[in-house]
C-alpha cells in the first residue's frame, strides 16, 4: 500500500498551450465562469472563482496546443525541502527558478514522461478587485452565476508513454498516492489515477496510445453540482463548443462528467464528485480489468473513440 | 366545481412600473437571464428565452412602482370573442385597442380591483437577432446559461380589496377555473389560484392588508429546475438584490420558491413546480384553513411578515 | 396547422403486458417508487405517487411482453361524445364497455395500427390508505423519496406500420395536435409527436422497422427534477436493470432522458421537461431532417441501436 | 495561523444516545438511507452506504438524548502515538481500551468540556452482506437511492462551556486547524470551526448558552448534492420528523443545510459543501463579528431561535 507524503498540499494552476489565445480565454471566461487576472506577454491568466491563488489557467499562445507547466503546492517549506530531495532520489533532475506570477521559488522538474511539474510553496493571495468582491469573505470572489461556473481546479490527465514509470515517479518523488487503476490483461496498468489531498485523486497518467511523450490527455475543473455540469452542457452547445462526451458518470471514480474541447483544441473536463472524498489512510488501490473496463461507463456509455485517438499536441501515431 | 372554458391560452406577457427602468432593466438581463427585445419611448421589452412571443415583460418607467397591463392570450378569433362577450356579461367594460408592441387587436378591460387586463389573439412570433439564435430550433432563443436563466413567465399574483368578487370575474370573465385558496375563519377568501392552462396556477388574488385597489404582490417566472433558484440565490446575494424569502417550497401549490425585491421595488418570484400540473377536467379546489396556514410553508419556513406589508406600489394602511 | 380540439384532458393509464409480472411490479414499486393500488386476476395495478386515479399503470401478464389498452380521460361527457363520434368518423370502430377498474363507460377502440385506445370520462379519485396519507392534502398520495420517484405517468411512443395513416387518426380521430415531427429525406414522417395536453407531447408514433403493428416503443413516466433520473441510473444500475441509454437531454423536445428496459422486456423512460410547455395555440410542428437527426442528440449523444431494433413484443423482421 | 498536524485523518463515527432506540434507528435507516451492521446489547450500529468501516453511528439507549463517543482514526500507528502524546501534553487524561465493535485499540479521553474522543488506528473494512454488494467495486456498499441517501458521515458540532479552552485543546490536543469563527464584540469567541482532513470543518465548538458541558449541539452527514437534501425535506415531511430549519445556505462556511430532530432528539444536519474544500496549507481563519452574524444565513434567512435553545440531553438553563 503507498501512503501519502502529506508534503504536497494540492495542484495549484495548469499552464495550457493554445494557437487561438483570444477563443482559448474567451472558453474560460465567458463559458467556464472564469475571469482573467492578468495578461502578459504570450499569457492570460485565468482565474476560477474560489481558487485563493492568483491564477488557475496559464493560457499560453504557441503554435501547437498541449500541456506547459503543472505548478503543485508543498503543505510548507520543509515539506517542499523534502519533495525537491524525493524528486531527486527518484532521478529527474531540476532547477531553482522564480519566474511565475504570483509565486515564489519553484524548483522545475519534469516526470520522466517530460512534463513539467513546478513544485512550489511560496505564493500570493488573490485579492478580487472591486467589482468581483465577493458578498461572502469566506470566498476568493464574487459567485459568477455564468456558464459552467467552476469553482477550482481539480485534476490534470496526462498521457504518457510509460506509465508505470511516471506512476513510480508519481509516488515516490511527489509522494502521491495510487487510488484506483486499469490493469491490462497482459499486466501492466495503462492508466493510474493518483491523489495528494482528499479528493480520490489530482493527478492522472494515460498510456499514450501514440507511444509520444509529455502530452494531455484533459485538464478538469470542478463544478459544485452536476446540475451545473447539466447546464454547461446547453451552454456550450450555443457556444458551439465540441461536446465529446457525457455527461455521464465514470465507473472510475465515479466522477460526474463532461468533456469538451476548447477551441485550441484540449480536452477539458467538468467533472463532480458530489461528497466522495478518500479518507482512508490505508486506502487499498482499484484494480480494474480489461473486461470490467469493456462494461463502459457506470451507467453503460460506451467510451468514445475519440477518447482514444485525441491528445494534445495532436501527433502522427509513433513507433 | 368551476370549469375552466379553454378560451384562454395563457397569460402571454405583463406591463411593470418602476421609477429606476435602468436598473430593473439591468435585473432582468443580467440576474434573470432575459434578453432587450425592444426599447421605446418610456419602455423597454425583456424577452425570456423561451419565450415564442416577442416580449416577456414591458418595463415602462413611472413615478412609481406597481403593475401595469397583463396581457392574455386566447386560443383562438372565437374564443377571444366568447371571452369578450363574457367579460362584459360580468359587468366589466373595455374597449378595443391595438397599440402594441408585437400584438394585433387586444380587448382592454379591468378586473373589479382596477388591474388592466388585455385579451388578445394575434401575435408575432419572436425571431432571434443572429446572436441570439438557438442551437436546437424548437426553443425561441439561445439558452442563456446566466444567473436565474428563467425560461418562461409563469403567473400573476394581484393585491385586490374583494378577492371573491375579482374571484368572481376570473371565472365568469376569463372562465379561469380555481385550483387552490386560504379560506379564513369567518368563511371568506383571504387569496385564490385559478388556472387557464394545465399549469396548476397562472392568476392570483391575495387580500390586500392595506384596502387599495390595483396593486401588485409579485410576477413569477419559471426555471426548469430547482437548482437554478439556487443558484439565483447566490447570483442576487452578489447582486445586492434584497432577497425576500426562500428558497423554499410552498404548501399551497407545492411551488419551490424564491422571492426577491427588482431594483424598482416590484416582487419577483422564481418557481419551479417540478412535473406537477393540473389535469384533472373535474379538479376539486383544495381549501386551506387559517390554522393550516399558521403551520407556514411546505418544510416550516414561517411566512415572513413582510409578505403581507409590502405590495406594490406602496401605499399607506388604506381606511 | 392542426389545432387540438381540447375535448381530450389527458392520457390516464396505460396497461403493460408482461411474462414476468412479479419482477415487473417490483421494479414499478421498489425502483420507481409506485405502490400497488390492486391486485386482480392476471393483473396488478400500480399507482404513482400524485396521480389523482386510481392506477398509473396495468401490470398484466401474458407470455409476451407488449402494451395493452391507453386509456385517455376526456375533458366531459359531451368531449367524450364528440370524440367517439370523430373516432367513428375517422373510420374506426369501436364499443361501450364498463370493464375496468376504477374507471366508468369507456369507448373501447384501436387505431389504424391497432393499438387498444380507451376513452372514457367517468373516473373514481383515488383515496390513499392510512400508511399513504400525503402530508399536503393537495397530492394524491405520500412522496416516496424511493427510487426514481416518478410524479406520474407522461406519456406512449407507440410504434407503427405506418405513421402517416396513424397520425391522422390522431388529429382527426382524437383531436391531438402535432407538435415536433423526423421527416425523411423522402418525404414521410418517420416519427410523430402530438399532445393534447399543455405538455409537449402525449402521445407519439414511431416507424416499426420490422413492419409489423400494435408495437410499444416505450411509456415514459415523469419525474421532478433531472436530479431524480441521475439517481434513478445509480438505483438501475445497482438493480440490475439494463439501462439502454441516457441519462441525456433529447434534441427533439428537448427532454431530459433516461431509457431501462423493465425485467418483462418493456422500454420505460424517464423524462423531465423542465418548465417547457407547448402554450401557444398556433404552435408550428417542428420537422426534423435525417441531416439533423444524424447530429444525435441534443448533447452529440449518438441514438444507441437497439433504439431501433427493440420493440415490443419482440418479433422477426417483417416482409 | 494554526497548522494542521495531518495526525488524524478523519472523524470515523460517532455514538448517540435516545431513550426511543426503535424510532431513531428507523429514522436513520429508513429516512436517511443507512443499514443496520450490527446489534449489541443496548446499541445499534447503522452504516452510511459509502463509509468504509464497520459503522457510522452508533445508536445506544439511555434514559436521556446525547452524545456519547466521538472516534476519530489516525493516519497511522506513529501518528497516533504522537496525538497520544500531545493529548498528555495538553492536560487531559486518558487510557487505552480496546472495547469497540471494528475497531482495535482506542486511546480514550476527553476534551476539556468531557465530550468523549475515541483515538484509533487499527479498523475492520466494511465488507457488505450480499443483498447490499454495490454494483461499482470502489464504493463502500450499494447505493441505497432512499430518503435522504447520505454518503457518510461530515462532522460533529459540541455545545461547550468555555469555546476557546475547548478550542486550545482541539488545536494542541488533536492537532486540528481553526478555519472559520464568531467572535463575539466583546472579543472571545463562541464557536469555533476546525478542520484536520480537507474538507473545510470536522469538528465544531458552540458555546453552550445553557452553561452545562458535554452536551451535543448536532451531527451532519453529507449528500452528494444539494437536490438529495431537498428530496430528504419532503421525506422528513412525510415522516412527521421535526424540521428545524432549512433547506438553505449557511454563509459561515457556506455549506447547504436542513436541520432535523432525531426521534430520540438529537439535532441532525443534511449537508452539502459542493466543490468547497481547504486546500490551503496556509489559510487564515474567518472571524465573523456579531454585526455579521445578524445578517442571517447566506440567503437572508434568520437563525431559528430553537437553535440556541435546543441541545442535547435536554437541561435547565445553567447558572
Amino acid at each position: 500500500m503507498s501512503q501519502r507524503s502529506r508534503d504536497l498540499a494540492h495542484v495549484g494552476s495548469v499552464e495550457l498551450f493554445t494557437a487561438t489565445p483570444q477563443e482559448t480565454v474567451d472558453f474560460f471566461v465567458r463559458l467556464m465562469g472564469m475571469t482573467v487576472s492578468r495578461e502578459a506577454g504570450d499569457s492570460v491568466y485565468v482565474h476560477a472563482w474560489d481558487d485563493y491563488e492568483k491564477f488557475t489557467v496559464k493560457v499560453t499562445e504557441r503554435s501547437q496546443s498541449g500541456i506547459g507547466r503543472t505548478y503543485v503546492r508543498a503543505a510548507g517549506p520543509e515539506a517542499l525541502e523534502r519533495r525537491v530531495a524525493a524528486v531527486k532520489d527518484a532521478g529527474q533532475d531540476g532547477a531553482w527558478v522564480e519566474d511565475e506570477f504570483g509565486l515564489g521559488p519553484i524548483y522545475l522538474t519534469r516526470d520522466p514522461d517530460g512534463h513539467e511539474i513546478g513544485l512550489y510553496y511560496e505564493t500570493e493571495w488573490y485579492a478580487p478587485p472591486a467589482e468581483l468582491k465577493p458578498a461572502l469573505k469566506n470566498q476568493a470572489s464574487a459567485f459568477p452565476g455564468r456558464g459552467a461556473n467552476v469553482r477550482r481546479l481539480d485534476h490534470v490527465n496526462y498521457l504518457a508513454q510509460d506509465v508505470p514509470a511516471n506512476g513510480a515517479f508519481m509516488q515516490d518523488g511527489l509522494g502521491a498516492r495510487l487510488t484506483e487503476q486499469i490493469v491490462l490483461d497482459a499486466g501492466q496498468p495503462s492508466a493510474q489515477w493518483f491523489h495528494i489531498c482528499d479528493k480520490s485523486y489530482d493527478l492522472v497518467y494515460t498510456a499514450d496510445w501514440a507511444g509520444h511523450r509529455g502530452r494531455l490527455h484533459h485538464v478538469a475543473f470542478a463544478t459544485d453540482t452536476r446540475e451545473d455540469i447539466l447546464r454547461a452542457a446547453d451552454v456550450f452547445l450555443e457556444g458551439g463548443i465540441h461536446i465529446e462526451t457525457g455527461p455521464h458518470k465514470h465507473a472510475i471514480q465515479q466522477t460526474f462528467f463532461l468533456y469538451v474541447w476548447e477551441p485550441g483544441g484540449n480536452r477539458i473536463e467538468l467533472c463532480n464528485a458530489g461528497a466522495r472524498l478518500v479518507l482512508a489512510p490505508d486506502w487499498k488501490p482499484v484494480s480494474w480489468s480489461q473486461a470490467e473496463r469493456a462494461k463502459g461507463q457506470a451507467w453503460g456509455l460506451k467510451t468514445i473513440e475519440t477518447f482514444h485517438t485525441h491528445g494534445t499536441p495532436p501527433v502522427e501515431p509513433g513507433p
